[in-house]
């Protein structure tokens, strides 16, 4: 195991776990030859699972535990009894520099509040974030923060439009990410003050970002930017709103093809299309929220995925592991701290000019 | 003109005005043959299109303006130098008592601040909502505020929750309505501090009203309540959220189902089904946006609405008219009142007790 990178799991987090952990495994594990895994939970039943998934099998250290945080614990309850748990020795892992990146589908307020216990915010950071991938008509959009905290000051915001911008480098490839800050309105006088002051902040910084202002949240879909920005309480509700939007409307489809005998062989013949119109938007393809700002990498799956969006989940995982994203954020976090100063220093002087 | 309620309406405002204005006047006035309409705007162009509604045309008198709200007018201008425009008339004549309620698809800003500058709030009221339907797997739910407002305190949230209430009645003919904060966490704890003071104030109180607690975004849809309350900010980034996601679904599905012979076939036969799942979520059928917490009734129709769209803003207003909403809203709001004192006389007591 000494010359692969390794990626960290929880083998007991999630709705399904652990079965459908191994088989997400298992799945990744056949894309990925070179990488090692260390697998969190109960030995017995681990073991059980692995075997059947010969691929990751070899390349996989069991690390035996029979603590694990339920599901609906609260996060006070995870911080004082969580210790030795699944979820607290895959994220211990990646403080230890075994693991590159840990992964859990476990219980959300628990594994922020472990992962900042034990990996800390990184220097000069005011605050984390969650951030995740969003389905667009032209690819995927990164957002955060999705409810690291439920609060966001301008310079908070800043912060996160730093680490999005490293988000959609790494995680979605895209090149020179375009920015924006999530709010009602396109016109600059909209909005909360911090979001107002947040786009002022980024426009009077050297920061190198492809800023496009106020986005409004019919427009992320569009695929006009490729990260937007959100205080963590907008965000998380946004989020839910477009899942919930999506999985009734897919239901509503569902039952309207299934209607009558015309209808179910209509909807026979369109199948192939059906199946890639729903593969578009497959929530499981864009499984794995990653949890910005810390010394290590964690990456969230959703609770109730299956093996398809833990194979996902991991992915991301590796992908952040194996990036920049650390010394691209600190840069630009540094970059930011010298703009602040000046901009500070520069205040008077520019406010007597406007007068 | 005498014997029937008259519904003032403004001609001009809209992207398709004032065509899509007349023909949705004309749609709803063949369901409606005991209502008369006040139409405000350029006379010529509206008599013109008039001549093409026989069924509207002898119950409705044009008044003339040339002066209209440009679309992408700031609030401040409308207000400034909105007076004796179609939008300013429309709203007036409601004041005056002519008519009992005011439809637009004029600029949301203007229309807002010209109706709290011509109307204003319902005494004893701290802040006016913008009201609408949002549709579900059962029916539809009363969501607000959806951007009168960027920020709300708790006193404010529980008296959106009483108009969302009398909303849900009158217009959504809910007998019963179940009403919910809009939060990020079903846990008591979670969420802004201005939305859990909102829940303790409901539930202390001697208000008639079925409150549920929190809903989170991704259950909205499931039908489970019938109104939703949030801050203006939260609710307007909902809504849209919803909005957008529904429009690149149902993009992405005909797009798809015209991606190849069979699956265009395979189309052709679901049709009917196909178009009783767009008709159940047609945005159309849910637009009507009401200004609640005013000396009088405002609709506001979406700008980019068609005839069948207005049709329904006008139906909403006429409901809202014709109701009882303002007693049920007041009649509230004094309980609210007398409870509210109760609790600050009781509150050094029960804090003892629970010591």
């Amino acid at each position: 195991m000494a010359d692969g990178k390794i990626i960290s799991i929880d083998g007991m987090g999630g709705d399904h776990a652990p079965r459908i952990v191994v088989e997400g495994l298992e799945r990744f594990a056949k894309r990925r030859a070179d990488l090692h895994f260390l697998l969190h939970g109960d030995e017995a039943q681990l073991k059980v699972l692995l075997a059947s998934a010969p691929t990751a099998a070899p390349r996989t250290t069991i690390r035996h535990t029979e603590k694990m945080i339920a599901m609906d614990a609260k996060p006070s309850e995870a911080m004082r009894r969580g210790k030795g748990s699944s979820m607290w020795n895959a994220i211990e892992a990646v403080k230890a520099g075994e693991a590159i990146a840990a992964v859990s589908a476990g219980n959300t307020g628990a594994l922020m509040a472990q992962s900042m216990l034990i990996l800390k915010k990184v220097e000069g950071l005011e605050r984390p974030a969650l951030a995740a991938s969003w389905p667009t008509r032209t690819g995927v959009c990164a957002m955060l923060d999705l409810g690291a905290d439920i609060a966001a000051t301008a310079e908070q915001l800043v912060e996160f439009a730093i680490m999005g911008q490293a988000f959609a480098r790494v995680v979605n490839g895209v090149a020179n990410p375009r920015v924006a800050l999530l709010n009602i309105g396109s016109e600059e006088l909209k909005g909360h003050e911090s979001i107002r002051e947040a786009a002022r902040l980024i426009r009077a910084s050297n920061l190198t970002m492809d800023f496009r202002g106020y986005i409004e949240a019919d427009k992320i879909g569009f695929g006009e930017v490729d990260v937007v920005v959100a205080d963590g309480f907008t965000g998380n509700v946004a989020l839910k709103t477009a899942e919930g939007i999506a999985k009734m409307m897919s239901d509503m489809l569902k039952e309207a093809l299934k209607s009558g005998p015309l209808s179910t062989l209509g909807a026979l013949l369109a199948m192939p299309a059906l199946k890639k119109f729903r593969a578009r938007l497959d929530p499981r393809k864009v499984n794995g929220a990653v949890f910005l700002g810390l010394n290590g990498v964690v990456v969230k799956s959703h609770g109730g995925t299956d093996a398809v969006g833990f194979e996902h989940a991991i992915s991301v995982a590796a992908g952040m592991g194996e990036s920049h994203f650390r010394t691209e954020v600190e840069d630009n976090l540094k970059r930011l701290t010298i703009s602040m100063a000046q901009i500070a220093t520069a205040a008077p002087a520019s406010q007597e000019v406007a007068k």
